[in-house]
């Protein structure tokens, strides 16, 4: 939720001169994304967003993820296609920033998840991994295994005023994946633990429906190079718990059978879901544990609570067979 | 800079239920009020406005602020209009709180004002002092003369922290202010100091422009009965000051000469002008002061500097005849 920069409508009115996009009628910053500043346009031509690239979006970035939004928009999947001004370029400067215009998406975002929902979103997420294979451009994640003990050490033990013991439990269980995990460099990336694109934030709040069917999905800031099922489980995480954070085996049930209607998961794939299930969590627990413990008193973003994902951590360390998961017996290992 | 409430797609889709208006096809909440939740909401038909009236808003007062815009649009000022729900009624609720779907408006809210825009403003505040003639209802300005001492007590010595004396500037202005201020009781009002409705926050961000012009004008929620001059004063200082806080004459001239054309100001006004100017620069200070030693550290918007509206005060105290502020001394008592 944020509006950092404000645009002059004299700044807006040069950036605008660059496109083919008629009359400006209105223009309203919006309460989406807590990156980057965004604003809902109305042309004269139809209805756009302009987003202003804010510090924690690296610029070097910025090609890969518009680059890969117009390669999904080009291979028919429903995501912001970033527009070309009349000089051929996407990404520009307003105010400073880098700054790009896009298009504008239907749908709302659901806050309570219906099961109908999740087998939609599974299917859409096998349509992007499969249109994610012929993008050319590598991204690496910047938030994967390697990058969760300097998360945790900076927290210190601070993190056991969150829930006592924490740091001990995290500490263990960081340990446990770090030796788990797969090697992610290509050279020894075998064919039946298949990278490319995924997206990484997946969330309720960047997807958008109409009528239960996902009309959309936003906000490829997070977008990068990794393994094609680690993204599955990031689903799983953020698709398939209820608010008191138990899971519904429904709704992972639905999810997966449509993902892999499309693109069905190798036995490999399978035998990692729990520990991928296992990492993501702790990704998001982790960075919600920082924003918990760094954001000041008073501000007006309350932090997301890291418990949350301990509860879903401690879940998938339960997970035993692939049933748990509402995966067929039959098609596992 | 707000979105306080999280309405759920299921609220909206029920909520939606009672109007006709089509299919919703996008939600989302806007960064603008600071008072209320607001979305912007585009369906089959159109695009509209959704506000949730939060705390900050009496709902005894509703019914005034709503029937207010209904009448202005009537008479023809280009202002949100509340839409009726199939059953006729505007004011609903969602979520547990008052709520009502507002027609949308074109325009841009100007961040560096010209003298054109003044002189538009000018005239669409005299239309809209005419237009609320003959609204029937009435609402106390809750933010007078009267109402200026308990926030200078509430501030106590603490002011003196944002500017050394300024606690015994402020008592003196505001004992002058007390004693020439016009009795405000209809009884007592002369026929050369009109009342009526009036806008009271009239200023740049709740106007919207199309090409220097006027296109709307939004926010009704501090709109009350109270001397139609005292609302040009408020405009004098919200839009006739430079950022270096120096009073742009050209722009005053513009303001009046374009309001005067519509609405004549009797000699009385006139004569009044600074004082009512004087009285709003301080009503802005002391509601800033008060956000300014009351917002925790670190809150996520950033109170507006008080000081701007010391400078502003000042200015007016050093005014001596109508033409400082572009009015022609003929015209004058």
């Amino acid at each position: 939720m944020a509006v950092y920069t404000e645009v002059s409508d004299e700044d807006l009115e040069t950036f605008m001169a660059a496109y083919n996009l008629g009359t400006v009628t209105s223009f309203k910053g919006i309460a989406e994304g807590v990156e980057n500043s965004n604003y809902i346009l109305h042309t004269t031509d139809g209805s756009f967003i302009l987003t202003l690239y804010e510090k924690r979006v690296a610029p070097e970035d910025l090609p890969f993820f518009l680059g890969l939004m117009d390669h999904l928009a080009g291979a028919g999947i429903s995501c912001p296609t970033p527009i070309k001004a009349r000089d051929g370029v996407a990404l520009r400067t307003l105010c400073g920033r880098p700054a790009a215009l896009i298009s504008f998406l239907e749908g709302l975002s659901p806050r309570r998840i219906h099961a109908e929902q999740c087998g939609s979103l599974g299917d859409a997420l096998a349509r992007m991994h499969i249109a994610g294979q012929s993008f050319p451009m590598e991204r690496a994640n910047s938030l994967s295994v390697g990058d969760w003990r300097p998360l945790l050490d900076s927290a210190g033990d601070a993190a056991n005023s969150v829930q006592p013991t924490l740091v001990d439990e995290l500490t263990a269980e960081l340990s446990a994946l770090e030796t788990a995990w797969p090697d992610a460099q290509p050279a020894s990336n075998p064919e039946d633990l298949p990278r490319g694109v995924i997206h990484a934030d997946l969330f309720p709040n960047n997807a958008f429906f109409m009528n239960d069917e996902v009309s959309g999905i936003i906000d490829f800031y997070f977008a990068c190079t990794d393994f094609l099922a680690y993204d599955v489980a990031i689903c799983l995480n953020a698709w398939c718990f209820e608010p008191d954070n138990s899971f519904n085996v429904t709704k992972a049930r639905r999810m997966l059978a449509a993902y892999q209607a499309v693109r069905p998961l190798t036995a490999k794939e399978m035998a990692l879901l729990p520990l991928f299930a296992r990492g993501s969590a702790l990704r998001f627990l982790l960075t919600r544990l920082y924003d918990w413990l760094n954001t000041p008193e008073g501000a007006f973003v309350k932090p997301l609570d890291p418990l949350e994902y301990l509860a879903k951590n401690r879940f998938h360390r339960s997970v035993t067979c692939p049933g748990d998961y509402g995966l067929e017996a039959a098609e596992n290992v």
